[in-house]
């Protein structure tokens, strides 16, 4: 594990705070060590800084309650979701008490009419698509990991079509929020835009719980397309796959999803999912729309790929096919796992301007050999993100080093092109001092911001920001 | 004109800042009585309330600098683009020094693989896309006016186009601003995205010059499409026009722009730009993709807009005839007036979901026939949001408060339907009181942050918040 600071804790606040919320919520208050512990850490490999208890609140009014009772007496509050992130944003440095918002899954409204659903926080994006199939809609975010949306919105995440469809921020409309006093405010009308005012739903957006509970969200929706198709190609090299992504969003081609999977990782998925790739960095796409539209985008794609010396190009309108192709794409974390069984994966999370993606994935492919570290690198391209898998053996505390120091580089590299340390994970814990590296000053106007929403720190303290 | 409260003035500061101001900008700074007029009101109907004086900064050094004098002397500071806003943000209620962008025109960089480009504040959108066109790149953005791109983004304005590409947050990808204390800014890295911490580009958007000044632009671009064409068809009521709309949004058309016209406006544009459309609620579109692409969009239309009673249905790929259409539509400000020789203009922009569109529509109709005001109506209804253009004899105070209360029923009416009083036009002095009403106690913390980034008060004091 990665250590994690521990801040001073309020030992009698807390416990004062645990005896209100019993009174409150009787058995939906947990103080056992194991459901502690699942709501420390969880995926990232920073070290498990359990909370004091757990509480799962029902609605907006009970999350209200908890919120208040910890602002009397200057208890942290940590919101949790399904436990999906990855840079320590669930962790407790000064203990205090994890919000649950599993029972808080209803979907409250869908108004089709509008593309836009109601629902709140503990809503998955799973069930919320399970949901909504059957009136021809979906939300198209997708993380991977099935997350609640609640936390989706709190740390800007985006995925695999983030590229046509943009990521949380561009998709939701409007939140309910609880903020650090009690008082619970909407962010925002459910018209499609608006200028009224400061932005307060993209500044909670992302915002991690530190400055606010997002109780409701409100979501925009697309129409399932009526066609979706998809294809594969294999490239000679890193540059030519990333020049073959360049000219395809250049050519204002509407890609829906646009990965790159390196050779290692292309090896991986060949083991895992049973596949005959060529072992060359690999493009999958999918495309969207009416049936001419997507074969039309197949064609220009496929003519595009030619001119970068793309081989082996599949595109395939069979759902059968497409969904194994993708299939092993979201078993990449499995897959790679397998090149050294018993390895953790870290994902790193850069995102740089497209023009210089090549660069920075060839950059960081040599640094991991340079360094003997194995990492795997599968690519949200299209945005010039993409995610190196180290795999490391977490007890081995030299290793634990190098990949430190691996990620520090690679934060440190991708912010001198002009990109950011993180594309979609969020800084957490784990990102706070490469935050700082890449937007200086700024920070400090953040840490304003921080002050006047929360005075007292209890939201979601040591996330985002260095105390 | 519409009364506007007064602040209380600081005048020595103000006097002290002058002299400073002047000893470093020389001619650059200005306190003639007319140029600071024409810094004042501008296009709005809100009584004009002028700066002391009027700066020409030429780079975001010099504007550090009259930031850091101003807010040495308490001294208020009014950002100015082209004066082309519709609220009074230019308005300086407390004097202070209005600083006018125009020097600060230069395009910085163009970085066409990575569709965007940066651009100083005063750049207009024009001037942008002229630029640009060699490279068969451009700006979607088009709020009719040749705003200042800066302008733009402090009002977080939007357009015709808006329904397929977003609004000025979704295009601006980062900014350079000056804080209240004259330090400088960027609010994100050149990435296509990124979770790393609060979203400070998106609360600058909107904030209308309240909590900095945008001294630099990182803009998203898009590749000039393969083929444009447009169509319009006529209809029986605003109802089915409204209908059409929606199930062509849901149908997943990615329409370029869909604009509505009601009777009067169509009347207007059949007067001033000599055509001969059927005198009846009117949409028109503008489709953008490949050659088959535009086809099918068009077709698709066709057939909704059939199922809707549509009439007189024209699709046209001629540039001609389409560039004669969206003349007529650009020029509907001038073809209103006409309804009314001498009338001063006063645009509403409430914006509401979708499917209380037609419904807010035919009330405005009615609203404003029973309190006897003429008031064409023209909609960018892909987005729920249209302008009633008010047509008032604004020397007549009765007439002006009925004006005031049309207004005030129409953003009421808006703000019940869950919508917004302002779409894209912002709120600057003129709808302080609805942003209240339509948002509450959330206007409490923006008001937080406001004080937080502006403790003094000297950016742009007396917008969005009421003091």
């Amino acid at each position: 594990m990665a250590h994690a600071t521990a801040l001073p804790r309020n030992e009698a606040g807390i416990k004062a705070a645990i005896g209100v919320l019993k009174q409150l919520f009787g058995d939906r208050l947990q103080t056992g060590a194991a459901i502690r512990e699942q709501h420390g850490h969880t995926t990232t490999w920073i070290e498990n800084q359990m909370p004091d208890a757990v509480v799962f609140p029902a609605d907006t009014t009970e999350v209200s309650q908890i919120v208040k009772a910890c602002a009397e007496y200057g208890v942290p509050i940590i919101p949790f979701g399904t436990g999906t992130s990855l840079e320590g944003h669930v962790n407790a440095p000064a203990g205090g008490i994890s919000v649950d918002t599993s029972q808080m899954n209803k979907i409250l409204a869908v108004h089709a009419e509008d593309l836009d659903v109601v629902v709140q926080p503990g809503v998955t994006r799973e069930q919320l698509n399970t949901f909504l199939r059957d009136q021809g809609l979906f939300f198209p975010i997708d993380p991977g990991a099935n997350a609640s949306l609640g936390g989706m919105a709190a740390t800007r995440a985006s995925g695999t079509n983030a590229v046509r469809y943009g990521t949380m921020k561009d998709n939701v409309m409007a939140l309910e929020v609880v903020m650090a006093d009690g008082t619970v405010i909407r962010t925002a009308q459910r018209a499609k835009k608006s200028s009224a005012g400061y932005d307060m739903t993209r500044l909670m957006v992302g915002s991690e719980g530190t400055l606010g509970l997002i109780t409701e969200l409100t979501l925009k929706l697309q129409g399932i397309p009526e066609a979706i198709s998809s294809a594969r190609c294999s490239f000679r090299s890193i540059d030519d796959a990333c020049r073959a992504v360049m000219m395809t969003i250049q050519y204002g081609i509407p890609v829906a999803r646009i990965e790159l999977l390196d050779e290692m990782s292309v090896k991986a998925a060949n083991a895992y999912s049973k596949l005959e790739l060529p072992e060359t960095p690999l493009l999958l796409l999918e495309f969207h729309g009416s049936d001419a539209g997507v074969a039309e985008q197949a064609e220009t794609f496929s003519s595009i790929a030619e001119e970068f010396n793309g081989f082996d190009i599949a595109t395939t309108a069979s759902t059968e096919e497409r969904n194994k192709l993708w299939q092993a794409r979201h078993d990449m974390y499995w897959a790679s796992l397998q090149i050294r069984p018993g390895a953790k994966g870290i994902s790193t999370d850069v995102c740089v301007p497209i023009s210089r993606l090549a660069e920075c994935v060839v950059a960081a492919q040599e640094k991991a050999a340079d360094m003997g570290l194995l990492s795997p690198i599968v690519g949200h391209v299209g945005d010039g993100n993409f995610h190196c898998l180290l795999l490391i053996d977490i007890d081995n505390a030299e290793e634990r080093a190098r990949a430190g120091d691996f990620v520090s580089w690679l934060n440190q590299t991708a912010i001198a092109m002009d990109g950011t340390c993180t594309g979609e994970h969020g800084i957490g814990q784990g990102k706070r001092g490469y935050l700082k590296a890449e937007l200086g000053e700024t920070t400090r106007y953040m840490a304003a911001i921080k002050v006047a929403l929360d005075p007292d720190n209890i939201l979601n303290p040591g996330k985002i920001l260095i105390d």
